[in-house]
């Protein structure tokens, strides 16, 4: 049983959804030293948020980003504005999505599905570098 | 320590919510062996999700599936539309509510509260087999 | 490699996001003792919620729960009414934000982001005391 924790950053985006799995398969490479285990990816910020989706047509991406500002729009009249009209909308949007993923490694992969990936959304128009806490457990390859 | 992982099929079904907990225990009998634990339960696709929620009522079951539907509607207008018109929605709603559940074991058993049990969502109207990684880890009986 | 597990329970309030970040580090003391590791809170109810998002400004909060009231209103027409109008909306909520959390635990401490903090969401208006399993695992400090 063994554990691995680092902190990486995502460079700063605008606004929308990133497929970024690559990534961080590069950024953490202690996954491929597991046999089996699980990965934790925690992003340290609350105007942005990781999940999984499809990894192959960017429309995807860009139609997320549109439903996202239909479902919590900017339009709406919010009390918590100081920092622009973007700004509640990217916290409401954060927590609808999720701050984390668990990933499950198999064999020092990734146990996506083939049409599945790791994406970064970034609710905010001026960009902002994006750290993120990798935390791993599992059992090593002997 | 102990870890467990395997991959198991949910047989296809149209769009809808459904109370899987049962079928979960079934698929993943190492539960039981497992003192203290977490169980993760990871879907491989990116139009069906994994949620906890009521495990009585099956009209909570159809009324979430509405309010999905109103929330993510099919009646938008998408880039990503090849694959039909409920496609692009079943990505929105498989974010929304997400691709794995991390539940905790105690004494062999899941455990859940009085009236919360494990919901398969299915976005999708044609039927799909929707395969799940479950990770398990934890202090086996001894 | 450790784990702890134990249940402890939020006193009953009413509807709301409430921060909970120092009353969740007082009920888990177990986090302190562990210099690497994850800890998994896992509500056992389904018109609750528990998530990630800003710690400094209360008003963050207001938004969220109007912005909710948005997306899942209580005006819909819903088949599970029997508890009354905040019932419905309060799973399709509970589902929306989910279950539980996973937070990464770095040399004793929540590794959360500093504007991040822990929420518990109350979606019925009645109080309910409302229970969590807290569930951690991890390297504690020799």
């Amino acid at each position: 049983m063994s554990w691995s924790q680092n902190t990486f950053s995502f460079a700063p985006r605008t606004r929308g959804c990133y497929l970024v799995t690559d990534e961080v398969v590069e950024k953490v490479p202690e996954i491929k030293n597991f046999k089996v285990g699980l990965v934790n990816l925690f992003i340290q910020h609350t105007s942005a948020a990781l999940t999984l989706n499809e990894n192959w047509d960017s429309d995807v991406r860009a139609d997320m980003t549109d439903a996202l500002e239909k479902i919590a729009p900017e339009s709406w009249t919010y009390r918590h504005d100081a920092e622009g009209s973007d700004d509640m909308p990217a916290h409401i949007r954060s927590s609808l999505i999720g701050a984390s993923v668990t990933v499950p490694i198999k064999d020092g992969r990734l146990a996506t599905g083939t049409w599945q990936g790791i994406w970064l959304c970034e609710f905010r128009r001026y960009r902002h570098t994006r750290k993120v806490v990798a935390t791993i457990q599992g059992e090593k390859f002997k």
